[in-house]
């Protein structure tokens, strides 16, 4: 395998020169003394270091031993303990946690960057802190005070680890039906019973404490989602101090043998009336859940990004190197027995697919983080509001469409290695099977389409769409007449245009047919996902026009924004004319028939 | 994991009810006195069952356990051995051999049958026999009465297995430079001499001797695939009386630590002047190997309709048990807290789409294999050279259409089972795993696209393209105005003129743009396999009508064709948007713009 270099350049081309995302900073009260492009450039570097020295190159070698279960303990794979202390010591588990509590509280369209770098060196190993970063949020935006002051600076300093509990064996999409029951206790705390599954980093050893978020249902619980709250559930409960006081009763009993993501455990957790605290209102566990799953899902998302990322460099080094064939007269090494694969047009085929999807992608994961940054950062209520309706639209876009390509980009990238694709030691399989948990956890692509199409699109009557819809007509207005680039205008204009037409024509069915939002959702979504690319890819080659003289590589995003409108977007064609079908053909079946 | 269930009866229709192969068999001079539809149906009864009950119990303890290599030994899983040999004394390693030879001597189109429910059960399992069938094909068909006097008993007996050794560490697409030399002997055998990789079966326990295929080059060789020659190598050297002898210069060096198919034995070859005897001409071992390729090419076809269809099965019937969220009104069932996710549109849509491509695909597998059987059999000249050109149109889209819509069957079967479907132990991710190799190996998907587009289609000046548009045309024109299937009858007409279309303007471009065939190549491949799904669904709804009050399970053929008309058949348009692209865009990247 090709060894790990961070995409620097794409990254600050992404950042400063397409998004501007210092402006956003500078107007930031929290961000404008701490964060400017430099700051942003060095952090960047050093955790470009982090990625390409310390985390990628354990990758491999993980993937083979994986984690071990005996006893109820967990160990994980040599070095991991020593990475991720490391990792905390350099402040990178705490890394978007609040900086009250000792976090480094980077913006996300920062963090993003920093995560993809994790993703594409070892998805294993990140989730160890990714979770623990999901965790930190949720008790910093619910927790009382007392439980941030007890927790947030040991999780934040990655001294302690931290989990989501939602999923049980009967109730994984469907939380409404979960189980697990909590019993108030004379002393404030709860007593937490039940079953919990695939609870990633559920057990490890790499830290003295494990922080459990936990759902559970209250005694007086009404039924449903209505009825779920959220506890803290320490595996050691801490002494007032922050010290370590004694074990809590809860256990894992056992661990998942997983297609991939070998090195991270995936744990079976059993609560058997462990002590716990509520976080936040009773009842209320699930918008409090929520209110770091934009976050989350984004962060998921960035995990099919970064896999692809790798794929591609991976594969473009074998391309180069594999000598094989001959090319067509233009491209042929007259001197040579054969060419490199390079020169074969479908081996470049699947190469500038992976690459147009994934400078595609990282434009598309910043985009959305600016998106979270302004919603939260933003300096007035309406750069807040609008943000917030962007975001609302666009995470479980970012969550589906950037794991689904992603999962593409990787299987491209083992087919141009041919045979050895498929054969472990050269580490491009791996990524195909650790890609392919992103479509599936923290709610399926098919949910995210749901809640894309059925929420956001359908719940608002449309509302949502407006933003954006308004934001591609600005960018294609300003265009100037200048710019080589009328067709591919003509093209987005079209593919937007496709999308407000079968958004308009869905929500007047949608009356009258209940079936045919999650019949074509899935569609929906990714037609939503092409057209976003290609709002991206021609802003992204028009900016790469204006700073080509100072930044020659350039002149390749322009060739790959070509490739994109070419060879990527028509597949628009095929959704529209799939979702304009609707729910009929999907309901003929009965039962017995399938 | 469901337990595997041949589909008997969608098998029984495709073969009688579509295609009416019994008639076909009746005029086949070879065939006539064996076979007709009774002989079948018990013929293929009887595989079920081994395929159910012998092989796929096996299947999920085999993966965990995967064959082992010590000392130059390869010892396959607990149970392959004696499932093996139970193989073999059913006659079931030999069903398409020459009967003269002690073979079952069974048409393809009825073999595709038994192929597919072995590969249903057991992908890794089905390569032992499915390598030894290939290397009897060719044997029989080049080697010399000798040869195949002492060899072709044991192997179609099951005594002794088969397999090809044809890739080099450098060279596996491009065979014209591989290295490995035959040396002739004072005794007209040769010494052969070179190192083979990804051989299957290379070595293995299950029978005592193992009959390698070689290509090397002869001493006066000229360069390219114009100078390759086949070898028989034993591994061990028969006798004349069939009884073994010494063992050959030759042993396994390793083996490959792979993705899937973990329970086949994927070996590295050393030959160290092994003995080895001339097969077919001298310099003519690639036109010899290319005799069996349509068979072997429809068979690797068909490992990823086995896994689609198993795929199928497992997702259905998790699909049935999985009780969680609610489905629309219509739909719900309100004595429940919650209803079985094959309620919910998305789920359909996914078991749809297998369900729509595993039938379509069964039918195609069928319809090759029936041309496979009148270019063999065919009854006058004519027959046969049309069917040839039929089989020379359409495997390539057999190997490559149905592996790459077989893994897509994986990875939707996967998703429906949510979380679990990431889990080892529900035996769903292994279909995903052992499916993905049937892209790669016999020619990589890509290499069967370029021979469909450019040796086929366009080195016949597009007339390969008439026998099938001709055919197509012709039903289109017979389906009577009584059908009630104007709109998919329009659907078909369409995208076949968008695929005579498309051709004729890639025929006029190849002349000017030696670039154009493999840049477009793939979706020119995809292409022409929805074209041919859309060809066979009409023609089954159209006899699914006719013959429905007499079966009535085949009114869910008629509404499974409806979907695919309605939700697959549009991906067309995507495709001939690229295919209309060109190949431009693939080529304004230098190498360094990568």
């Amino acid at each position: 395998m090709a060894d790990y270099r961070a995409p620097r350049d794409d990254m600050d081309f992404v950042l400063h020169d397409v998004f501007n995302v210092s402006a956003d900073w500078q107007q930031a009260e929290e961000l404008a003394d701490m964060m400017d492009e430099d700051t942003a450039t060095a952090i960047l570097d050093e955790a470009a270091k982090v990625a390409e020295n310390l985390i990628a190159p354990l990758s491999r070698a993980a993937d083979e031993q994986g984690v071990s279960f005996t006893e109820g303990k967990v160990t994980t794979p040599d070095g991991f303990k020593q990475n991720f202390k490391q990792l905390a010591e350099g402040g990178w588990v705490g890394v978007t946690a609040n900086p009250e509590f000792g976090g480094m509280g980077l913006p996300k369209s920062l963090s993003a960057q920093y995560e993809e770098m994790l993703c594409s060196a070892d998805i294993s190993f990140s989730l160890y802190p990714g979770l623990t970063s999901g965790a930190i949020m949720t008790l910093d935006l619910h927790g009382s005070d007392e439980l941030k002051q007890l927790y947030l600076p040991k999780m934040a300093s990655g001294e302690w680890t931290g989990t989501m509990c939602l999923t049980e064996p009967h109730a994984g999409t469907d939380l409404g039906i979960i189980k697990s029951k909590a019993i108030p206790e004379s002393d404030g705390s709860y007593a937490i019973t039940g079953t919990k599954i695939f609870i990633t980093g559920g057990e490890h050893d790499l830290t003295d404490n494990i922080v459990h978020l936990v759902l559970a249902k209250l005694p007086d619980a009404p039924a449903g989602t209505k009825g779920i709250s959220l506890f803290v559930v320490p595996k050691v409960i801490p002494n007032d101090d922050g010290s370590l006081g004694e074990a809590n009763s809860l256990s894992c009993g056992s661990i998942e043998h997983k297609m991939g993501i070998h090195a991270s455990a995936t744990c079976v957790m059993n609560f058997d009336g462990a002590k716990g605290w509520l976080v936040g209102e009773p009842h209320r566990g699930l918008p409090a859940m929520f209110t770091m799953m934009n976050y989350e899902r984004l962060g998921v998302g960035i995990q099919g990004l970064g896999a692809a990322e790798r794929s591609y460099q991976n594969a473009l080094e074998y391309a180069k190197d594999r000598i094989q064939g001959r090319g067509a007269k233009a491209t042929r090494d007259n001197n040579a027995e054969a060419d490199s694969i390079l020169v074969h047009g479908d081996v470049r085929r699947m190469l500038l697919t992976m690459k147009a999807m994934t400078e595609g992608g990282r434009a598309f994961s910043t985009w959305v983080g600016q998106q979270l940054d302004r919603a939260k950062y933003g300096a007035d209520e309406q750069t807040r509001q609008q943000a917030d309706a962007m975001v609302a639209l666009l995470t479980p876009v970012a969550k589906a469409f950037l794991t689904d390509t992603g999962l593409e980009s990787t299987i491209h990238g083992q087919q141009v290695f041919g045979g050895h694709g498929y054969v472990r030691e050269w580490g491009q399989e791996q990524l195909v099977r650790d890609t392919r948990i992103a479509q599936i956890y923290e709610g399926t692509n098919g949910i995210q389409a749901l809640d894309l199409l059925g929420r956001k699109v359908c719940g608002s009557q449309g509302k949502l769409l407006e933003p954006f819809t308004q934001e591609v007509n600005e960018f294609l207005a300003q265009m100037s007449s200048k710019h080589d680039w009328n067709a591919e205008r003509a093209q987005l204009q079209q593919a937007l245009d496709s999308l407000n037409g079968v958004s308009a024509e869905l929500l007047q069915k949608a009356g009258a047919d209940e079936n045919i939002i999650s019949a074509v959702a899935v569609e929906y979504l990714h037609l939503v996902g092409y057209v976003c690319y290609a709002y991206l890819w021609l802003r992204m080659a028009t900016v790469a026009e204006q700073k080509q003289a100072e930044k020659p590589y350039l002149g390749a995003k322009i060739k790959t924004a070509k490739f994109y409108f070419a060879r990527i977007l028509p597949r628009v064609n095929a959704l529209v004319a799939a979702i304009k079908d609707g729910s009929e053909s999907l309901y003929l079946h009965d039962e017995d028939e399938f």
